[in-house]
């Protein structure tokens, strides 16, 4: 063996180097509101910036820290400044990343119960705890047959749900037909293809003028298909659809799905959290009907992303669909049938200790922080809705039911994606667009944990001024 | 809109509590060695000390991190404990925590290129570095049709080159035929059951006496499928077996995937990081021939899970079977068709930026450093494997390629399952077991941060001990 040399990092240089990144992250926060929101580099310029060759030898960690601000920073989107109103908010929190922080800390990973107990049964009581703050329906807490876990994404809970509906369906596979709104997320057809399905037996249900799912149009296109001699067998229904918000009927879909036997998902990934205020409780009105469902707080609960609680009502079928047990993972604790083994919930075998960021999230804000926030961004979301409203230049495209505001410029597309152009270069704000009723429209959505007021009204301004610009 | 009130942990705030965090992990990291390696709690005990409902009101850091302590450390198996010899390693490292804290603080998801460019290039940076470090064949550097990904796991990897090989084969999916050896991991049985492929049409390839895959039984198998009318599309091999550390014999496992135009995918997910070291780069001989492969850092390379490098020959082959490209994820970047869209080489949508820990890891301990830690542990599990060898109570099941060593006690499978859980019970050590040969095989997995000669001895005398009270 070659001779010994100190590569490792002394604890007490650990410590010193902790406190600085800290310190870092905490300078990053604090002036993150003057960085353009949306990166402004060229491809290929930040590799420009970076040394062709991996270092033969270590260097020290003041300039892998001083490389973060030369390299790294400019090639940055903030997803946490207060101007960030594109996609859906990524909204993060101090007690979220220190949770994370912890996790790295202690590496521990949770394929099984006994590769460390506290990471399965941590993650079962805070996805517990939130059926309860989300007054989601019992089937859901683990006390009954269901229960939850963390995915990494509503992508990966789409899918899961999919390969448990596939593996409780008793056609071949060839047969099995699968249904979403024309407004759904793309992983329902990623999930489709993935699990082995034709896209030709994934049906694209129209919607209202809401954008929701028509219930009428989905019974006939399931009659349809029954006649034809398919077997229906997986519903993907969206509470606050990605391109406008829109709450799917919950109560009729899920009545349909019971009469057909049809596995019916729930994809509430971006809306859900609006649960956890009372008077919003509405968007999730019959999810008793749903056999699957998920949210994420890695969207909007001040929680880090990767964070996307998936939860089931019969976890069996779950298990049934995803379980394969060699002999190296044999343990005591699975034989003896008392514990939760999540690796049978999910894709991937290893897992990540990632209740520890919601549990340090849910403790420091309690329910009533994270009501705060909610009701704050839908408020602002309502009273720039209202702006638009009354701008003859501009019209809501449809009226927004939470935090995501629809709108457009009356005029052309060209004029809009204009608009959008010029405010995505000038650095001052983040905004993405969607297609409504064949029309571009520009989507505000509003949730990142620092957006006050006067970020709402700057915005407002810099848009009017880009359109008289591009008029 | 309800008063304000300060829910925010402020900038000063969170310096405090970051430091304390840093050193609360710093703490755990020098105390690891004195806790029971594997957790010794009882199922339900974690949860029973958790209050039943969430607090309506926040709590204080303060209090948050005391819990850290009296609930979830009892309840944690100490993968970062120089004692611990189970599954394989999940090695992490000061530089490595940081890239986490860091990665978390920023907050940004790396879907697309344009929601943080720097995300994107930095990780087909530190991957195109890792093709040069480990040796691995041109094919897979980003200067040419291929590439390489951050995977958060190696079945990840798995499952995705398998989609992309059903993509490019052309027969129905009742059709395909995959193939392994009996010692694969069980991520290639689990893919292929959510690829939609019937589990009939997975053969499990019989293995010589170093439990690596024949090649003249493969071909064999292949010439059966396709006189009897089937289509063989995707060999998975492995470079290092989760059971024994095997070695398949990728050349010629390679040749026979050109001869008949199957995909062939290298799982290195343990024993890849070996190649760091010229000398033991003969494990990937043959690698030119693979259209996939992968390795994970988050095994052996001080990187924090998750993260598997994931690399293909032709990123168009996985693009084609992973891209759907919905209205709202639009850009100008993904247009100009001049960058890389990371979401498109996934199952899910979102991703962390995860290269960050890897260029630290990287940066810090250069080359010579990764190099030092594989070298010790590979001699190191070589020691011990002589002394196995020695002892007449005892024999090696396999000679040790690399880092793990299987042996058994010479007595029944009852001697050795009563001596795997006296060492187990007694949280000095952790062990897992296999089987090979219809007979259960303790398996002695070297290859944590800071394991040291003086573990392997102490481990070695508590085996022997154990062996002396069992028997």
């Amino acid at each position: 063996m070659e001779e010994a040399r100190n590569y490792h990092m002394s604890s007490k240089e650990f410590r010193d180097w902790g406190y600085k990144t800290i310190d870092w992250i905490a300078e990053y926060l604090e002036k993150v509101e003057q960085f353009p929101v949306l990166s402004q580099v060229k491809p290929g310029e930040i590799r420009a910036k970076l040394p062709d060759t991996p270092p033969q030898q270590g260097e020290s960690f003041e300039t892998i820290l001083k490389d973060l601000d030369k390299i790294i920073v400019p090639g940055l989107t903030h997803w946490q400044s207060p101007n960030f109103f594109a996609f859906f908010p990524g909204n993060i929190s101090a007690p979220s990343i220190l949770g994370e922080l912890i996790s790295a800390g202690l590496g521990v990973q949770g394929m099984l119960w006994a590769t460390s107990p506290a990471c399965t049964e941590l993650e079962t009581h805070v996805v517990d705890w939130l059926v309860e703050m989300l007054g989601l329906p019992k089937q859901f807490h683990s006390s009954g047959r269901g229960g939850g876990v963390i995915q990494d994404s509503a992508s990966s809970a789409t899918l899961v749900a999919l390969l448990a509906a596939r593996e409780r369906a008793t056609a071949d596979i060839s047969q099995l037909v699968a249904y979403t709104s024309t407004q759904a997320h793309s992983a329902v057809e990623k999930g489709v293809k993935i699990a082995g399905i034709s896209l030709d037996n994934l049906r694209f249900i129209e919607v209202d003028d809401s954008y929701a799912m028509s219930p009428e149009a989905l019974k006939q296109c399931i009659v349809a298909d029954i006649n034809a001699g398919l077997t229906p067998f997986y519903i993907a229904a969206t509470v606050g659809t990605t391109s406008s918000n829109a709450i799917d009927p919950i109560e009729q879909l899920g009545a349909i799905a019971k009469e057909y036997k049809i596995w019916l998902h729930v994809d509430g990934a971006m809306s859900g959290t609006a649960a956890i205020c009372p008077e919003f409780r509405w968007i999730h009105q019959g999810l008793e009907l749903a056999d699957s469902y998920c949210f994420n707080p890695h969207k909007w609960m001040m929680t880090n992303f990767d964070c996307s609680c998936f939860y089931v009502q019969d976890s069996s079928q779950l298990i049934h669909a995803l379980s394969i047990m060699p002999e190296f993972l044999k343990n005591q604790a699975t034989e003896s049938g008392k514990v939760i083994d999540y690796r049978d919930w999910q894709i991937p075998l290893g897992r990540r200790f990632r209740s520890l960021k919601l549990w340090f999230v849910i403790r420091h804000y309690g329910i009533e922080g994270l009501q705060h926030y909610v009701r704050k961004h839908v408020a602002l979301a309502q009273e720039f809705a209202n702006w638009v409203e009354s701008d003859p230049d501009f019209e809501l495209v449809v009226n927004p039911p939470l935090n995501l505001v629809c709108f457009r410029h009356q005029g052309s597309d060209q004029i809009n994606q204009a608009i959008l152009d010029t405010l995505n270069a000038s650095g001052k704000l983040y905004l993405t667009s969607t297609k409504l009723g064949q029309k571009l429209t520009l989507r505000m959505s509003i949730g990142q944990a620092t957006t006050e007021r006067v970020n709402i009204e700057q915005a407002w301004q810099l848009i009017r001024k880009a359109a008289n610009c591009s008029e």
